[in-house]
């Protein structure tokens, strides 16, 4: 969780206002005051409508994801949290070291600064953890009732190690299915928090950039075929996304999947299926057979990893289709869901 | 203008529903029936959750902007070419040559698919006239009333030619300030079509990409200082942020400062400065003085320079300040804009 021990700096108004996003006097004053000292570094800095970069050699990727989350502080933390770990993560699934984001925030009018501030304070520490650098940004500011609040957007980059292409095409039978931890953490925490719905053990976001795990993966072997991290749609879409693109089958062992006993108990109450819901700190890897358990053993010894699970395998039928394997040995079809299950979970 | 020849896409539903951002089948389908067709190109069709580019050597100009404009619509132009030029421009304030955009929407629930096609078809027109590629991308769906039908976030990529390094820090006494053409056009075609009101002639907002504009002026002079796009708070506020970083002062000629009839005519009725008022297709360039006249000539060549004047000069005296000499020859300090004149603007 973050802590919130850094001072709301002093400032005019108490709440947001519309001349906050004029690009007069008063923007001037929002950023200097409530942002800048919060991600100050040398392209930021300049001010300048862009940050002028010295990236090392190699190709780039490229992300940008925009946060909408309700509410925007949930058990586990906060949209500010969610919107710098899940750009790096973005980044970080094609294999590249995350470096450089962008923010751009669209506040409601009458936004309490000191909200505002929380969740600066939030992607300033998440931004640091990540070992990334916030530095070009832009702030809006719209009438009272046309947002909700505070939405981000952020957009990162990052640089991809020389020779590696993660994607799904990659994908053999044989292949192994890993998933890095428990399932559905995320999606179930907003929930419970938005509906007031109380169960007796708390559900807390999983929240992290996983990038550090990923370089670890990658030292480890050369044959991981492609890595996603099951946000919206859940585990159940991201594995439907690679099998249409492998044109392949996988197959996953139900009993084998990780999940919390309380997301289970709560899914259970709620009928909601936790192979489709979020999750914003874990992450989904297919690796060739041969070497999944000693990945599997590397992922389990860092911090991000220890719940990692073999779950499924890749096979050379029903081809773009995933089948779940029951506890009862029977197999349906795992399907993406169609509808919203979860609006507003990220 | 757009034309709106292309027609919409076969959809199922006639208006966006809270599940086109599920993440699901609905967002699947929104995306490979809607999106991709406009923007379809080898990086973007991966649908990984992030482009893996292949950039040119040098340093890179990074920059975001987020577009709430309201209306959505206005004269010369919408919110979809405002989101692909705004980008460009503020990448190509840095020299960089702007080659890769990413693209975050919040739509409300309720758009009407026609509405969110016509503003795609904008995007795709305006980023092929300037050459850009939409490679990478994000769609959300908030509830009814939690946002204003369309919010679009871009993040833009180029290549800053080596050696160069624009800042108004690098400003001298006796340089030139020039812009590229008539100001207050953008945010009075929107201003005059949000309130509804009618002037005899139609005042059209200037939106178009800049970047080609800039390439010539860089072939022309190697003395340019900066450059920039005085978008919201107008030249006013992109000038006083010139002065307090050289710590120089500014002294401007009002009478050289081209301004459309119409804009002069509205900004009197209705009380506003124009050199405050957001333009979407000018630039600020401080150049030289020795090179001032040869620059304006080439920038006078160029379609989106035909009326560009230089209008003022960097001056050892009042650090920090821009002064205003009228028509009367009497000097008044021009100062940023404080409050918010014409929001969501942009």
């Amino acid at each position: 969780m973050t802590s919130f021990s850094c001072p709301l700096p002093i400032m005019k108004h108490t709440n947001v206002q519309l001349a906050h996003g004029s690009g007069g006097k008063l923007s001037a004053d929002l950023i200097a005051t409530m942002i800048l000292p919060r991600f100050a570094n040398l392209a930021l800095n300049r001010l300048n409508d862009q940050a002028v970069l010295s990236l090392p050699p190699g190709r780039i990727a490229f992300s940008t994801d925009t946060y909408v989350v309700d509410p925007i502080f949930f058990p586990g933390g906060s949209i500010g949290e969610l919107a710098i770990n899940g750009t790096v993560n973005d980044v970080a699934m094609s294999g590249a070291m995350p470096l450089f984001l962008s923010v751009g925030l669209i506040l409601e009018e009458g936004l309490a600064m000191e909200t505002l501030h929380q969740i600066l304070v939030a992607m300033e520490q998440a931004a640091a953890k990540a070992g990334v650098q916030v530095v070009t940004g832009d702030t809006k500011v719209v009438p009272r009732g046309k947002c909700d609040k505070i939405f981000i957007n952020t957009s990162g980059l990052g640089v991809v190690p020389e020779g590696l292409d993660l994607d799904a095409s990659r994908m053999r039978p044989g292949d192994r299915v890993i998933v890095s931890g428990t399932v559905g953490d995320h999606g179930l925490a907003v929930l419970t928090s938005r509906e007031k719905l109380s169960f007796k053990t708390k559900i807390q976001s999983d929240t992290a950039a996983l990038h550090g795990l990923v370089g670890l993966m990658l030292k480890e072997s050369d044959q991981i075929r492609v890595l996603r991290d099951p946000t919206r749609g859940g585990v159940a879409t991201s594995l439907n996304e690679f099998a249409a693109t492998a044109r392949l089958g996988i197959v996953v062992e139900e009993a084998a999947i990780p999940v919390h006993p309380a997301v289970r108990g709560a899914c259970e109450v709620l009928g909601i299926d936790p192979l489709t819901v979020a999750n914003e700190g874990k992450l989904l890897a297919v690796v060739a057979g041969a070497d999944a358990a000693r990945l599997l053993a590397v992922m389990q010894g860092h911090d991000l990893g220890r719940e990692a699970r073999i779950i499924g395998e890749v096979v050379d039928e029903h081809h773009g289709l995933v089948a779940l394997r029951t506890g009862l040995g029977v197999k349906r079809i795992l399907e993406m869901p169609v509808a919203e299950q979860l609006p507003r979970i990220c």
